[in-house]
């Protein structure tokens, strides 16, 4: 068995010479990782998660479905119609786990999958197991049948399979899926004028195009992105604001509907617009980030406020309890973001990932790799949910009947090194800090850096440099929150990218700290879960208080926090992996003395019931809250 | 063509003299309304929202279905599976109506909606259109299919329309339906063992048993109580809890899942419990109303935080913005507190019967009577659902698809005097006060009083006697919130009923002083979206801001009420029918000064945007809302 791998092989996102680009993507392996949360993350990840994963897709019929499409099995199709999308997003994460280090066993894995998914295709090059197995006719109901959806993720994971590993089975596979919507959607005499209800197959397309250089990828991509908005989606059991489909992604001025959806379709239009040079569509997508950013974010980069059509809600729209936040809006969240940072090169895109990633998205894989968050809620009440068992908010779950989020939160960290840093044709730019190498081979020559950190814990970044030629520049993110950064002890604004001054040389060593103190954070009133509250932030950790850490008698549900008084720290190595515990001085709120069926109602001029005692209140990373087991927990703190 | 119509006619619940019971409602007709705020509605409803219901009703196809199935008509079952139900709450109104007031074009109506009825009943009495149109199996999906909810439904319409019109046709239809159901489920040899997904059999089954004596409607109502919480719906979709099937009804210490089944089934359990004596059962259902009034029901009486599901959320989780309150729920709740205060006597169900009545339910309804609210948050922002047209939050809207809450409306405003009053052998307790004549025929004697009266909008209630005989009682509730009130200038408690202590003769006057002020009233600190927050009330009505009536700049959701400067009130006939507005002082929250994309979270160290000068803010009753186009409402303002 021969593979091939490259130095050069390329990550998740490539946009090509001609695109509009303020910072190109390191080649994969450009960065690396190997220590600190990420470096824990990603271990577990290859150790863990993607063996499991491919046994729980064995185990939920997802790649059965598969081989018996490729006569490989007998049987019927089990699962959701796109159950397939599933296997596509393991291969997806396989693909690139084996580009960070190869391995054959995992090859034979994927190799093993990538047969089912290639004896499945049909001979005009049609490819879904489950419409197939069930006799469904192709696109009788695009707007729910996830065609095009499962179509983007196989194209997704056969990019990256030829990008890591350099094989060209699954693209193969790919090109004649790709070949087969080309010609079966858009304008022209015969085709279909429709569109899947759930995007993700633009991306996808456009990735394929910037793979194989053929045109009429991104030109589909493109139709499906204009196509949308122009009521082409109706009658289908939900409004068109749900697929995304109410006005024209060009003309939208801001987010709205299925939040996966929505932030797919983003990053699709995104990568559409800068391919296609397109300014006018990436204006439009800059503000619709924007005033997602403004109002229907929460603090924890989680996005969708409403379980009913797991959709955005409306501006400042965003409860604590009844947070949607699913896992796979935080990962398209991520891969917008990625998109806009590159073609603009505006710190806040980079900031933006950091959020997503260090809260939103990690707090949706439990710290051994195997549980998994689908929802995630800012708050859960004491008791809460204790009458539906299988609440998904309440505690991580091994699997999920629809588990679109565990193979991509697989496939995000599989390619998380991909996001770490950039290179302009004279200096590299370094966003996000884990120690590791960065790599960058510049037209003005070679820079590498060997990055120690143990950043989110700690501020202090060095970069030592380890090779540095042709005068190539460093620049480093300081985020938006590190007000008192300083670079090698000069202060630096933050919210912008810090250049290195001087020339670097080997040997050299670039000393960013960055402010990792704890913080209070207050929401704009009119957010109103979060009215006269703050939240504890840390670096950019978000922090929660579980139950567990609290004192006897300090309900999390009733705890408020004394602002006057000064944060504190605990360095506690033993606690869920490792953390500083943020401390803040607290009271307790009194509950009204009120009998049965008294309400929860009172005249205002009451006094209300006394405060308790002061007590510690100790807040954890909210990404690592639900480890020792559901239990309330809270971002959001009333203030005493 | 002859009817019959008797001065003794009965109202919708009416407990067999075997029933547990404290009170025991009037006859029908025992309490009428003829003027005042509900004397408005009550000709609105029978003027408008009837005669136009049951066009709407042929319009969308629910009679149609019923004329296919009698072959009367031909064609295609349109609309949901249980289209039926629409037309029976109809015709349940409409014998209401007629009982009221004969009339005998609404007659014809009647007869000729009950004759498709009548003819589209199998013979051995099962009767569904949809699934019979549809040619779907009885009972094979019956989680879903709704078709003991629409047997339900038809039951309690034929039972009004035995009681009101003293016509049987209907009758005699429902009791072969019942007959069928008898003889299909249970426990027997060859019996379903299966419930309804949807409960509402149960209390129609016992009203069933009152109408007719047949003891086996009861000991079926019996059966469905206690069937359901021993996993008998199991992998519909949903989880049992959805179904109010999580937990047998004589456990549960809380209601949960679907609002409307919940409150239903708590309804129908509380008439099981009254006829079968059985006291464990009926105290397990005084838990859990108390439950849901500490902490699953809003200031409004409404029902219901999720739309997720339809359904109640945990204690204390209840959304202004997201409150799903369904206009059923809050009727559902009325039905169950009606049965609790004739079994208990206590007079917090009369008020939880005011409460939800003027607020929660009325609500729903348009001034006008033609457009109806299905969901009734207790805030809306300004351009809030912007994206979604169709939101039913967002503005009454003339009919719906699912059109289950007009036709409950009408067929709660219709026997709405039925929840006036009650009597014992010995007293009258008038629980509800309206413009209008209260008899009541007590083995003590008569006792006929004239209310008069402008409450709500005024606090002060006249009853005159106009006959008296026999030393009959008088006891008059004075509700929980009206602390100060006098009967015949002596103060009396908050919470209770007054007992007139003289005896009565005709000529007397009796005099109940209510204080009708505005009042500020907060919530327990665990309700998050009313923290540091008061709503204004007054006697029973909540009021609400809405954005038509304030100052210029004076933004809804930016405004702040100052709670140290009194209240104020302002006559005002001409706006929204005749209303009092209530007037406070407030102030213009700054917003933060930012750019696009800054995002809503800020350190708590900054000082917050300056506020703005003094504004008036000026609160219209909620149940008003919305009637001058939708715009932004706020129920629960913050405190400045």
């Amino acid at each position: 068995m021969t593979t091939t791998t490259s130095r050069n092989a390329r990550g998740p996102a490539e946009p090509t010479a001609a695109a509009l680009a303020a910072l190109r993507p390191l080649p994969s392996g450009g960065a690396t990782v190997d220590g600190g949360l990420w470096g824990h993350r990603l271990r577990v990840n290859r150790e863990a998660s993607v063996p499991e994963g491919l046994g729980h897709l064995r185990e939920y019929g997802n790649v059965r479905n598969l081989e018996i499409a490729a006569g490989l099995a007998e049987g019927e199709a089990t699962g959701p119609v796109f159950a397939d999308s599933d296997v596509h997003k393991w291969l997806e994460a396989a693909a690139w786990e084996y580009g960070r280090a190869p391995d054959e066993g995992l090859l034979a894995d994927i190799l093993e999958v990538t047969r089912a998914v290639a004896g499945a295709q049909a001979p005009d090059g049609y490819l879904d197991s489950v419409p197939q197995l069930r006799g469904v006719p192709r696109y009788s109901d695009l707007p729910w049948s996830h065609e095009h959806y499962c179509a983007g993720h196989l194209v997704q994971a056969a990019v990256a399979q030829s990008r890591a590993t350099g094989r060209h089975e699954l693209l193969d596979v790919a090109v004649r899926l790709a070949d087969h919507l080309v010609e079966t959607f858009g304008d022209g005499e015969g085709q279909l004028r429709e569109v899947d209800g759930h995007p993700v197959v633009e991306s996808a397309l456009v990735e394929l195009y910037r793979e194989t250089g053929t045109r009429a990828y991104l030109d589909l991509a493109r139709w499906f992105v204009e196509a949308r908005g122009t009521g082409i989606i109706e009658g289908h059991g939900k409004q068109p604001t749900y697929f995304s489909d109410r006005v024209r992604v060009r003309e939208a001025t801001t987010v709205e509907g299925h939040a996966v959806r929505a932030v797919y379709l983003g990053a699709g239009a995104t990568d559409v617009a800068v391919e296609t040079g397109d300014h006018e569509l990436l204006a439009a997508l800059e503000r619709q980030y924007a005033a997602m950013v403004d109002g229907k974010q929460y603090l924890t980069g989680g996005l969708g406020s409403r379980w009913d059509g797991e959709s955005f809600g409306d501006p400042h729209e965003l409860p604590n309890d009844r947070a949607y936040a699913e896992t796979c809006a935080a990962i398209g969240g991520v891969h917008w973001a990625w998109r806009l940072l590159l073609a603009t090169g505006d710190a806040r895109y980079a900031d933006q990932i950091e959020r997503l990633l260090l809260n939103g998205f990690l707090a949706g894989l439990s710290l051994g790799g195997t549980e998994y968050f689908y929802v995630n809620p800012l708050r859960l009440r004491t008791g809460a949910h204790a009458e539906e068992e299988r609440n998904p908010a309440a505690g991580r779950r091994p699997w999920f009947g629809c588990a679109c989020c565990p193979p991509n939160i697989m496939r995000t960290l599989s390619s998380l090194e991909g996001y770490l840093a950039t290179v302009t044709d004279d200096a590299l730019q370094v966003h996000q800090y884990a120690p590791g190498t960065i790599v960058a081979d510049l037209p003005a020559g070679t820079l590498r850096v060997r990055v120690e950190t143990e950043y989110p814990h700690d501020g202090r970044v060095t970069l030592h440099v380890e090779e540095a030629s042709g005068g190539a520049g460093l620049a480093l993110r300081v985020p938006g929150w590190a007000d008192g950064a300083t670079l090698d002890g000069a202060p630096v604004a933050a919210g912008a990218y810090a250049t290195v001054g001087r020339p670097l040389a080997a040997g050299d060593a670039v000393v960013l700290e960055l402010p990792v103190v704890p913080r209070l954070t207050a929401a704009d009133p009119r957010v109103d879960d979060a009215r006269g509250c703050v939240a504890i932030e840390r670096g950019p950790l978000v922090y929660a208080l579980e139950q567990a850490d609290q004192d006897a008698g300090a309900v999390v549900d009733d705890v408020r926090i004394d602002v006057a008084r000064p944060l504190g720290e605990e360095e506690r190595p033993e606690l869920l992996g490792g953390v500083v515990v943020v401390t803040a001085t607290g009271t307790v709120q009194g509950r009204p003395a009120t009998a049965a069926g008294d309400g929860p109602y009172r005249p205002a001029s009451e006094t209300g019931p006394a405060a308790g005692g002061t007590v510690t209140l100790r807040a954890v990373p909210y990404h690592l809250w639900a480890n020792r087991g559901a239990q309330a927990m809270r971002v959001w703190l009333p203030v005493a």
